[in-house]
């Protein structure tokens, strides 16, 4: 709870429609897109302008409540999740485009515009932005930095970082900074870069400068059939051994076939595994690539081999890819979307252990993947009702993750760690590596008030360490929830 | 002086072959390619692993003493320059390269491998490592690393930070840590991204893992002759907004063309601006564009359009280019070669600017340029046994730059701050950025003895800042030579 004086305070920051304290609307608030952690917020202000979110801000500074920003609430890691006691920072009312340079290629944005606009603003003029989580038609771009968030066209067009040139940032001491530059290699420590996947946890952004794309002359994607995933995986690698670098490859199994063709019909073959190849670029090009791409699907062994014959029936394909996580609901009760990384030449391996694990778990995994990434999507099936399955599942998806490092990967590609997979982190960093980002964080944020207890493997940090910061008393009452 | 303990200590670490402490080997080290600034270090050591940088880094932190990393020493910001009394750590036994996986199109090298070398050793299989300074066939990665390096194919390609998936660093503190990860997107702080142009500040790269590209189908490259440098920006500007990404856009003016031929003879035309555009990709994608690029190139008044017809042709045009900074010495006693950044369509105005400040100052300025980048290299000519021209010559490169600021752009592109630049830095960014940059900087190097003294306006940091951390005695005695 927080104080009169305090909730005075925020009133007066933000205005009496601009803050929500009562119990049944807080519950929006309660959790992201990883519905199994909720913790309901003391109060969501909703700011807008950069200068109130700053004056709330200092105000959580001065009394050290934490603070978490939130965009759309898609995030699938739980980084949008409150803390107990404290605030959640709301850019539902921060969604302007402040600036289109269309001459030299970018467009500044408040963090609350939602990805797809920022595409449907600069689309007159030819251009795109690139990053497309499957979440776009909803997820702002403040949570797009937040989790560095990639997508299925980011094999060939980079992640949001690629795209980030610059960021009006308010510190969580309350001080507003710029890091990057509107031009390319800004001089100095690129703060950017590093702000760009922090997660929440060294400030908010307010302002975002993005590099826009000119859009491709033309587009195509083939649907490709085949008897097993090892098979769609080798096509893959021959692919980019080929030297040609779709703007896409995914994979998906049969059972993510099976869910996105009863969730959306998209009119997929009835498949092993289903390879999406998507070429851009000039006409000449995309027909040439595309010809060479056709010719190593037969060569592994693809009995079907579909170009999609019109946009419409593009876009009916890549519906179907992205709502594979939302289908998964039609062939279970109860699912986690997991998000691990592994070296391209590592999926067969993986894929068998993966197999092998869940049939040991007595689970169903079913498996969409950016196949060109090496970034996996398993995505473990479960029945809540049943006593004990949830913490069978939850178990399964963190040995898959570690499975990933073993194999020289990672346990994100795109999700980002947030509450979910803290403890992960130490899996897959040394001490002196998480002590190094620790460090980091405190440059940033002394008080640790800014998204607490994420990102990092709490018991680490609850450890008595020496040097000047303090934990934030949250994260010394914390105790860790998988482990 | 070091005293004989110490001596003795950095002696038994790296071996009595491997430290110079005579005052006539210790002059080669004295300066890097900022030739203008020099200092004799107290010590070079020459580790041959890990292992004994990690034990230098340790005896340089337990006495205090500031340490700079060396490649090849070919920098232009004074980067390498050491501390008055401190340690030069060099890398001319670091050269090993630990690791080819060529399927993963990764290659790990220890930081004294020369650019040049990555490429040699993937070429057989097909690759390429991208980033392609001036000085590639000298200059090392760990340097690269260092100074985020560009090059004329980093318009498309990207620069150093782009192709650095992990690193081993040896932190100012003597730890050990990995940052990155071999596959794409690690989670947690992108310590990568902040570590690659840093300049030395943060550390000290022990091992870098790159990413290495397909080597193109085919590469053009066109040579085209205009009658202004306007009509050749006006060119670039076409080119990017009829979606054609070339490998590289460089332009150079009459003064450089001229440098260049008396220097290399690479058989340019003699024409007030050339531009050179290269084309890589498919046969078929490259004839394509480069009928697009030729059209555009007359639509603006080419009135020599030249395709390189061999491989020995394109070499010898890069050859005239890259011989640019080098062949200023051909037409003046001294130069100074510049790196601002502008956004692009602000090319015509800055060209104005530059030369109307230059026939104030009386001095002449060739212009050789990324110009798809926006990427400026002025190179302002002198002759420093005029009396008062050097300090001429310096302050009007330094007001090149804050214009390059003034209309959005940044006061390096490539070339990096290092000792040169840290003034302009307080001219670019405001006291919270630079407070940002400065506490992170802390956060790795508590006692500020890696590479102190540079990249950040010193007069600000002499300040007596609160906060845990103090000053490097070394910073709180200097006085700023540019200002």
């Amino acid at each position: 709870m927080l104080s009169s004086v305090i909730l005075a305070e925020l009133t007066s920051a933000v205005g009496a429609d601009g803050i929500i304290v009562g119990q049944n609307q807080l519950h929006t608030y309660e959790c992201d897109g990883l519905a199994a952690l909720r913790t309901i917020p003391a109060a969501v202000v909703l700011p807008r302008s950069t200068a109130e979110v700053q004056t709330v801000v200092k105000i959580c500074a001065r009394h050290r409540i934490p603070f978490v920003a939130r965009g759309a609430g898609t995030g699938l890691s739980g980084g949008a999740l409150p803390a107990a006691g404290g605030i959640v920072i709301s850019f539902s009312r921060m969604t302007r485009i402040l600036d289109v340079d269309i001459p030299n290629q970018r467009i500044t944005v408040e963090p609350g515009v939602i990805n797809n606009h920022v595409t449907q603003r600069v689309s007159p003029h030819g251009y795109f932005y690139a990053p497309d989580p499957s979440s776009q038609t909803v997820c702002t771009i403040g949570g797009n930095v937040a989790e560095n968030s990639g997508g299925a066209h980011c094999l060939k067009y980079g992640f949001t970082t690629t795209h980030v040139l610059g960021l009006e940032v308010v510190l969580p001491t309350g001080e507003l900074v710029s890091f990057g530059a509107s031009t390319l290699d800004a001089p100095g420590y690129d703060l950017a870069g590093v702000f760009v996947g922090s997660e929440g946890t060294l400030g908010v952004a307010t302002s975002v400068t993005l590099r826009i794309a000119k859009k491709p002359e033309t587009v195509q994607v083939l649907l490709a059939a085949f008897d097993s995933i090892a098979a769609a995986g080798q096509t893959v690698s021959d692919i980019i051994a080929a030297a040609i670098l779709p703007a896409a490859m995914e994979i998906m199994d049969r059972l993510s076939i099976r869910a996105a063709e009863a969730s959306v019909h998209p009119n997929y073959p009835d498949a092993e595994a289903l390879l999406l190849v998507e070429v851009d670029g000039s006409a000449i090009e995309v027909e040439t690539q595309m010809q060479q791409v056709r010719s190593l699907c037969k060569t592994n062994g693809a009995w079907e081999d579909r170009l999609a014959q019109s946009e419409r029936e593009r876009m009916l394909v890549w519906k179907g890819r992205k709502a594979a996580f939302a289908a998964a609901g039609r062939i279970a009760p109860n699912y986690i979307v997991q998000d691990g990384v592994i070296p391209r030449t590592k999926l067969p391996v993986i894929l068998e252990e993966i197999g092998r694990m869940a049939e040991e778990a007595g689970l169903l995994v079913s498996n969409v993947f950016h196949a060109g990434d090496g970034n996996l999507h398993p995505i473990v099936l479960y029945n809540a009702s049943i006593p004990g399955q949830e913490e069978i599942a939850v178990d399964l998806s963190m040995r898959i993750l570690h499975r990933c490092v073993d194999h020289g990967g990672s346990i994100t590609g795109e999700h980002g760690v947030g509450k979910e997979k803290q403890q992960a982190m130490g899996y897959m960093y040394s001490e002196p590596d998480l002590d190094t980002m620790q460090r980091v964080r405190c440059a940033f944020d002394p008080q640790q008030i800014a998204n607490p207890d994420k990102l990092f493997p709490r018991p680490r940090l609850c450890g008595e360490k020496t040097g000047p910061y303090q934990l934030h008393p949250l994260e010394r009452e914390g105790t860790a929830e998988y482990f």
